[in-house]
């Protein structure tokens, strides 16, 4: 796996975000990011050798902290060669520190901490100060895909417009549901769902 | 206040980081991200007219979610017009809302949650699938500012470089303390301290 | 969403306890508050236009803190003219932020918070010196509803005279179950459940 | 205690409102209910024959749940026959039962409770199904007077005023603060302040 | 009830142990007490007239803090002169008032309280220096029983003696299960269990 | 200590009540079982051959089940001959485990744990089904006394009369301070204590 | 099991290491450290007279801390004359003392604790100071294996040797399975495991 | 400090035990390592060159997981080569990942981690299968300093002998204040402390 780290360091089109987890249990979790991403119009990079035809990028891997701490170091090191403008990083358990460990290797990289269970949340937001990174709720990592969009916009007006897009869509959601249950009374709005 | 809002709106020179807090009583904890800015090379902009010389620059008001709905919904709606880049939003107490409905109506732009007090911690991080807003620690204030200096890093090389230049720093006066410990033993590393 | 709104604001036959939550997957949690209320007589207005019969009635909506939140402001600054007395509001999650913007928003009216999962007591509960919001249990809408008939009653005897019609007939349940564990004993109880 | 209860009982110009704390103890953190209670308008009626000429008044007794069990129950009993409309309880403590079993006796008062403490908030807000009460947070017992305010401006619109004119005082009061951060800046605003 | 509880006011063969509870639905959990209580010899009192043939008997009721606090307080008022030695009170809920009342008014009698939830556990131990009662951990109404047949074999000593013989019983149990463990292995006791 | 445990084994005039813990820096929040006995008229045994003369009395040792589980199993297996009837156990940390392994060793003797420390509460108390202990809350020592009064009054009516003459004058000193709140109002109440 | 302990303490051919749990209800988290050792090579000795010909074995045994502390004494007590190196002990509840006795009974063999349930841990790891055991979280008992085995290792290279090997085989999974999730990415990772 | 770890890597005489710390704030917490260290015998190295005279030695260094990734790494690379036999590794806040990330790299070598702060247990202790850390309670890092010596005891009789003088010595001083207490009566017992 260094290997193909060494050769990705080189490739010019490298993924904007990088998706790394503790495990492939927490897949289940983190693919909201996936989801997140794809929303926006990213699309995901799986050969270093031919990268899709999408503008925007991300690539994932398996990461662990405690069993694998050398391929974090490498991940996180190469980082910032390989190109790549936000990570997310989501881990499980008491002891949740690959998001930690890749913000302060990866750093200055932006990273995103996604806790893979309520019992993870302490220990992804708690960083010493002068060690930045910035977490969302435990499970969340659908938001953080939408972060990681925001950071990009920042630059990329495209994803500036897919991110109002999606919020748009969500609003005319949560306003129709709204109107059926005032307009059909609870008993009414039950019934539709049956 | 709204009047000033309106002003600011159409100013060329806005400021790239917003700080708010929820009351003057926050401000002690969030100095750190007045620090961290400054650190990283950013000004305060007091004067509306007048902004200061430095090419970076931050502002800050006390908004009361709770207190000052219409201030805080004001603020979030003219971010984007008014050019911020990254919001920094601190709240204490047990409904830490400020930071989450100003992501909330600021979106797309990307919000920084400070929970002023451990309790604030659930209310800040815990927004909703499709609301995003990334938080760091109870207190961390420092943190949200080198977290804000990242996401302008992306499109700007003299943070990038200014963010480095404190990492180096810190690593530098961690090392020293830690072969100033092994040197000297607990005892002669004591009585330095003393 | 809006113009609706605006409509009912005109009506003369407006509800007097509005019912709001922050997703359609809060109603079976939220239930319990429309039960109460046609327990004590109220029954739900579903049609701008043509109000029911009751001399009592309530409406409903969804409305989302973090992903509308102008419906949650227009909702809020309405609710005066519109001639609501009372608000019960829920909200799940860790930043249930509904119930205490409503609160804020639709001041001075009293509003009635009902955190729909354990852990969004603290963010209901937690309001700051000078935003009033009184909270029930989690998942307690039931008796939110039984609180705002206990509001509605300083004015009115009818509902004054439902609650204590409730309450005889829920302390003549208990008594009952209570003789008939004791005069029959645990195993007898038991068979007569079986 | 009890005598005086009966006597009041036959008083025409009884309180409106009943602060009731289990132990004087608390009286630190429940003077937040008088102080509300006086920005609104309230005066306290310390005196059964003689009440304060104040159109809307409120009386205080020291009410032990565990060391004064009967004292409790002819508080509740007699709070309705006494004209009472709304009764604030404060309770410290893990077992703080007397803002329950004040709303399970007083029923169909409403009683709003204040934990005293943190480690109180579970106790008071926890009552099952069919025994109304609703709470403010731990310590909270200002808000508590505001909510009795808003409570009993349902029916009196000199209260709603008194309410309306302090939240203006309160938003003026947060808008002036945020003025002067934003145009000080954070230095030239704590100066102001030392 | 109330007149049921007279009756047995002057009844000569009263029971020794009462068990109480906020709710039937607490009956699962609070059967333990009852299985406890027959382990050592008890029998339960059901029909007022006709007591059981042995020598220490209990009684059950349910009572409900919130819900029928008069029937709480006759049955507490009453327990001295119907001659219990100790009661056992189990309620679940964040405010499970019923053990801490029951101790208040029954005073000076021993009331062991039985959380019936998790949550229970801090509303039932936590009473106020002066008001004495003792709490067994969450669901545990087996150990609460065998706790009332301590108090009680401090007079009796056939309660005494069944307490030992269950302790003896329970000994053997676990030393056999020790001696299968060790001799055959996880892989052979487990082949046992199957 | 063990040989002066053999010789209290052969005495007749043992105490009633034993109260031990964990480290003598137990012993300020332990002084209140002390002070909560001597209330009921018992006296402190100090000299194993010259007890006092008060019929009731109780001893005190410090015993550390992590540091010295020898004299804990010594103090524990002579409790029943040296004649204790109830024994009051307090220890602080997280692994409290003096009053349970002391109820394990001295059953069927009852004991009461009293957690020092608001940490020790869920080790105090979480005995498993068939070792019985009942528990006080965190540091309510006083309660634990009054606790062994209760059992010692089942056989001894001096026991039961100095109880109820104790909680007549706590109820006494509530209502008088409960008058004079009222009477004086909140600022006259104040003034009283300045 | 007395007998069979002496019988033990004689014999040449005892186990290195020794697995206690409180119940044999404990057996499915505590299979774990099984696992652990026979990864590593040690063996299940169940028969004193004829121990496994590996090298390194194990026992096992069921020890109530509360229902049977007389055979954790004995157990504790005979742990070094028996040549056990070192002791791992799970138990369960909120008052999981077995770890924490055996470690003060059988110092200074060092005792892994094993905290059965996550309510557990605390009591497990509250150690106070001079009565040192180590803990492993919650369930862990695989990683309680490990950690013996590492103690154990200090002396003996074949099983340092085997943890080295176990570590080898784990990282080239985890490598294997990031591998595949960045090169088929997430839909055909998935399909994969279909 | 890289050149130094080097240096060391090629002495023949290096320390048995590595004390670390996330930060010179922790020395305070840290200390009792040291204390307990010292207690049995070990001397701190502080001079690569010149080891001190005693058989048994240790040293410590400041390393910060999060601040000086690159050291950790170091430091835990070359732990085995240095012939460092355990590793004592404390670290504070939510995200205490010292111990954790060492115990991880350093393997096998038996890491003992110290939580430095209450909020800091779950972090050190929450280690992932297949990863072993044993971790003592919060702030214990006096009994993380006498489970190194226990292990170290395993090889060397000398160690084993100081751990239980030291034991002698902590039981004699129990069993005097515990006889103090008794024989003086809790009254004459703090005239003594006087």
């Amino acid at each position: 796996l260094e290997a193909e780290a060494d050769q990705q360091r080189g490739s010019a089109a490298t993924p904007d975000v990088g998706i790394i987890m503790g495990s492939d249990s927490d897949l289940d979790v983190m693919a909201g990011a996936y989801d997140a991403l794809e929303e926006l119009g990213f699309a995901e990079q799986t050969d270093v050798e031919n990268p899709p035809e999408s503008r925007f990028t991300f690539e994932s891997y398996v990461v662990s902290a405690h069993r694998t701490p050398e391929l974090m170091t490498v991940y996180g090191e190469t980082a910032a060669d390989r190109g790549l403008d936000v990570i997310i990083a989501g881990a499980g358990g008491k002891s949740a520190d690959l998001p930690n460990m890749t913000a302060s290797i990866a750093y200055p990289i932006p990273v995103i901490g996604v806790p893979v269970q309520e019992k993870s949340v302490d220990s992804v937001i708690g960083m010493p100060t002068g060690a930045p990174l910035t977490a969302v709720d435990a499970g969340k990592s659908f938001n953080a895909g939408l972060s990681a969009g925001q950071i990009i916009a920042r630059e990329h007006d495209e994803i500036e417009q897919a991110l109002i897009e999606y919020h748009d869509s969500l609003q005319g959601g949560v306003g129709e549901v709204s109107k059926t249950l005032h307009d059909r009374g609870i008993d009414g709005f039950r019934e539709r769902d049956a």
